[in-house]
């Protein structure tokens, strides 16, 4: 039997001249907390380190590069490894990756309760545009400032769990919970930095985006008999609301435990992976129920392809 | 712009005595309700003209036979479908397909509406099992008295809008709506008979079962901005209980009516197929976002396959 307290540890705003020092003390804070409730891993969210940076315009690529890390763990998070490491934390947190070579890609890593890195996952469904939008609200710029992630979709037995990540935008694509279904995945863990407002539709209120988040995790979670925990950037960031409702949804699609608010806020929840089984072996046992000789266009087709 | 009044017709229990021309009766009044309320469309359930026969195991297949029809439309349909000419009305309703050679599936057809044929479609995620399970409270046979659907996921463009259709247990599974998102899907029609009971697992109440049943038509429309209905055939079938909760869902997953009983039910909504195209041109423009190199698993493998 594995079971195992999960925490989601919300980030509220982070502005632009906030310092990633100050941010890795706020994540402390988090984890403190999160080690009071017992929690055996800790979920922060996408670009943990810094603003969500994809909504400037930067024509100045060094500029650009100010927001990503060259190595992990490195001066501004080695305090959080190290606190990891004391408390026995496994823990997953976003952020922007420069590779030695010049890449740059919206990376997280999961480490296991000795702070070592066990997994890293790359961002592969890109929200957004790649030059500047005069017909938006506001830019949201990951199509110009990452690639489309390069490793797929993988999972890691970590403390005994299956896990496997995704970031944001990612959580709405069936695709992202149905590869790592199909690998037996028992965790799925999703930071997020999401707009309180549609940059293409201002009158798609914040009602409406939480409900599209819970829907997305829940519906990967029950389909794939699978935890999925969601944890937000959330609130307001130099005048740009993000939205909260991070949440720990359980293998049957129901949500455990969520955010209040839209600053700093610790969710928790006990998760028992032996209750992944009883979907995985009855109405979702994929190898008795899936027929994929008809799903061809999912993966031969990339775009809708209107014919009639 | 395309714009139309869609019905979705509940059916209340079926009993085994029941005739096809006593349901039919029943159907017809149904439709007649619908053309009071200007609809172009009526949606019927899953095997809409008999009890959900799947329930039962009978060893003989001349009895098994007496469930399928061998033709479309036959002399028991012919009046619903003379009625829904005289109304123009185009319909969908679902049936147990004996072909003449021989092969049994799980079957809806769609009418335009001068009643004319326009598309079939062959159930291809049979839930259940093919043998006498002594393990359950009650027998779901589905994969011994059908094939897997031979046809795939197909779309028609009938009166207007690109119309595809699934059954049942296809509801739970994403790469059914996705097939049919991939093809400009604007209106998905699902019908089913979901028992209310678990037959593994019996402590899984009404409201999870309906909650599963939302959860899966709701993202399946959000995340190919399409519009869904689920229709049910409802309530006590010789005392085994079947869920209700139709619902008409719009192209953002929010539902737009709901049946409230668990009879003879019809409910409504006015769809506006231009709505599909925001969420087909933003958010989920397939051609823009989706990464098919890393769906890979998707098709190649049918079962979950742990290697960690």
């Amino acid at each position: 039997m594995t079971r195992m307290i999960i925490a989601g540890a919300q980030l509220g705003p982070i502005q632009k001249a906030d310092s990633r020092e100050a941010v890795v003390a706020r994540m402390i804070d988090l984890m403190n907390m999160a080690a009071d409730k017992g929690a055996g891993l800790i979920v922060y969210p996408e670009l943990a380190l810094t603003t969500f940076f994809p909504r400037w315009y930067m024509p100045d690529w060094n500029e650009v590069d100010t927001w990503f890390e060259r190595e992990m763990p490195n001066g501004a998070t080695m305090p959080l490894f190290e606190r990891a490491r004391e408390l026995g934390m496994a823990m997953t947190f976003g952020y922007a990756e420069l590779t030695p070579e010049g890449r740059r890609f919206n990376t997280s890593i999961l480490t296991n309760r000795k702070a070592e890195i066990v997994g890293k996952y790359r961002k592969v469904h890109l929200p957004g545009h790649d030059e500047y939008d005069t017909e938006r609200a506001f830019q949201h710029l990951e199509k110009r400032y990452f690639e489309p992630g390069d490793l797929g979709f993988n999972v890691w037995r970590n403390e005994g769990a299956i896990m496997g990540m995704a970031i944001c935008n990612d959580r709405r694509w069936p695709e992202t919970y149905r590869c790592l279904g199909l690998q037996g995945v028992e965790l799925v863990t999703i930071g997020y930095n999401t707009p309180a407002v549609n940059s293409q539709m201002n009158a798609e209120g914040l009602e409406k985006r939480l409900f599209h988040s819970d829907l997305s995790l829940q519906s990967g979670a029950y389909q794939n008999a699978t935890y999925v925990v969601g944890v937000a950037k959330a609130g307001l960031e130099d005048g740009h609301p993000l939205i909260g409702g991070s949440i720990i949804v359980d293998p049957d699609g129901f949500v455990l435990a969520r955010a209040e608010t839209e600053e700093d806020e610790l969710i928790w929840a006990d998760c028992d992976f032996d209750k992944c089984a009883f979907g995985k072996t009855t109405i979702f046992d994929f190898a008795r129920h899936r027929r994929v000789e008809h799903y061809g266009r999912i993966t031969s087709q990339t775009g809708a392809i209107v014919e009639v």
